[in-house]
């Protein structure tokens, strides 16, 4: 496979504001809160001290908006239904959950600008909490009377397991390889967001062709939100980011600006790559070295790139939606994704 | 609360054959392994590798037996039907999963006899398998187009969950009292074996007063499980066992059999055991004084006779249902339960 960059084509190189999506979101960011404060309940104070943690630390609620709009797009609008935000707060706690796991299995160090859960509490109490969350999320799915939900959230756990565990392998024996990349963030990141959608939709009652157009649309836009991610951890801001440049690299993370590296450096800059991949002991220097590299074979601009291709189709896939505000809502969210700098 | 020893009044000193009850349900044996290989499968070799570790170890498939004739004894007993036996795998599937992640949390020593999974493929393995098991338990459980199903296996994930952390959580500062330790076991066993009872229950289409009973049946009959299981870690032959005697002690889990020799003891023999319990360190000399303890304060006694209590309990549940193979075979694996010596 060759790296041709990829031609975004859908979009002029507009600048997205957050803040006037932020502004004209508020009311739904104030209403999927609700439900989040609404549906936050174990009897056991430690479960909500551990779960709050998380679930309440400034997370954007990316998904949970996405869920709501997808129901929008499919004509459910009704200023006076609940429904919606309450299935909404769903993938928010898987993401939750998932995180839990996540920094028990990576061993995380900062998440969202503080010390991970299992940091603070132990393994023990983010396993438990984080299978806690779980099963509430899939709880609440299985609430709305609609099987297709519940069984699309079961899916995607088991997806987003799946993810992770080859993320655990390929941490072992990396192979360096685009596709397993692809493999791994379309099932850990990718298949979450495009559930988030694909619940609105069906919560709104949509066509078969209206769900998996939406399913398509966020998974799409999931891919290039992953690997926007995986771009800022060599190119962003720190203070922005909330956690140190180069965390995934510490983690034995390869992910797609170092497999384009490795791809396209010469023979003595691989090996010294390769070396420092696999002894996982990346100091200061070994970082600057490899931010010169990224630079130098393309691997951040092919990455982004890709996001932007990614979009793209993302944005293509609602075009045979009716123009309105939930649309351009969706495209602008998109197009954020994809030149957001945190 | 004092400790009078309840009465088993629904059973004469039967011996119950475990080789005979495994007889007649030989055929419901054969298909429960049958469904239990045909939805074995993920993508990932190595999903399939530490969760076959633990799916195909010489389980008891004690639970699936229970969905089987909880559904049998509602009515639906077509020997061509094979939900049952499908539907019959999810509590077994969301019993792996437990025992993968609780081995985690307790650090446990010997699983059936063999090390446990995160011993073998390291903690990430064990949580992200025991993920991918819940998420599969909760697909399959939503595949039944019956919404009550669902809800009630994500609830009783939720519950196991709980009853974990109040495990942990109690090992930290524990209060030992049997109030706290029947919430644990309430959640953390007796919820999975009457979920098990209630989906059967469900799938047969019985009503809603048949589904409550055979919950409630299960709920006892778990809660008599835990506590023979907690009987059997001080006085099982430890080869039958398949782990070591006083596992619990050294996990220290304070079980109902220490809890009654804590409010039994005199203030000497108290204070040396809360030191025991507390310092987690007990030698092979604390553990057979801790023994001979057990014994004085009758420990092992109480706990027995509050286990047979509430087996007649159980028994005493399914009393409305009409006589036939499918109800005797309930109330014989009830009496076993409470008699079984590992």
């Amino acid at each position: 496979m060759g790296y041709e960059v990829p031609i975004a084509s859908h979009h002029s190189a507009q600048i997205i504001n957050l803040n006037e999506i932020l502004t004209r979101c508020k009311p739904d960011f104030q209403r999927i809160e609700q439900s989040m404060k609404s549906h936050f309940s174990s009897h056991l104070p430690f479960v909500n001290e551990v779960s709050g943690y998380i679930l309440f630390s400034g997370g954007k609620r990316f998904r949970p908006l996405l869920t709501v709009y997808a129901a929008r797009i499919c004509g459910r609008d009704d200023p006076g239904d609940n429904e919606v935000y309450d299935l909404s707060v769903v993938p928010e706690y898987l993401h939750a959950a998932s995180l839990l796991h996540d920094d028990v299995v990576d061993e995380g160090i900062l998440r969202r600008g503080r010390p991970p859960a299992y940091k603070v509490w132990g393994n023990k109490a983010a396993v438990l909490v984080g299978d806690y969350l779980y099963a509430r999320a899939i709880d609440l799915a299985s609430s709305f009377g609609n099987v297709k939900i519940a069984q699309a959230i079961a899916k995607t756990v088991a997806l987003m397991a799946e993810g992770e565990v080859i993320q655990l392998l390929e941490a072992k024996t990396p192979s360096y390889k685009e596709r397993s990349y692809m493999e791994v963030i379309d099932r850990k990141t990718a298949s979450l967001i495009s559930v988030s959608c694909r619940i609105g939709a069906l919560l709104a009652g949509a066509s078969q062709d209206n769900v998996e157009r939406l399913a398509e649309f966020g998974r799409y836009l999931g891919r290039a939100f992953q690997i926007i991610d995986d771009v800022l951890d060599y190119t962003a801001d720190v203070k922005e980011l909330g956690k140190g440049l180069g965390t995934d690299l510490a983690e034995g993370k390869v992910t797609l600006p170092l497999i384009v590296a490795l791809e396209k450096a010469a023979p003595k800059d691989k090996n010294r790559l390769k070396g420092i991949l696999e002894n996982k002991n990346a100091d200061y220097r070994d970082l600057s070295w490899i931010l010169e590299l990224l630079e130098q074979t393309g691997g951040i601009e092919y990455a982004r790139a890709k996001a932007l291709s990614f979009i793209g189709q993302a944005v293509e896939r609602i075009q045979p939606f009716k123009q309105g505000p939930a649309k351009s809502l969706l495209e602008d969210l998109s197009w954020f994704v994809a030149y957001r700098k945190k």
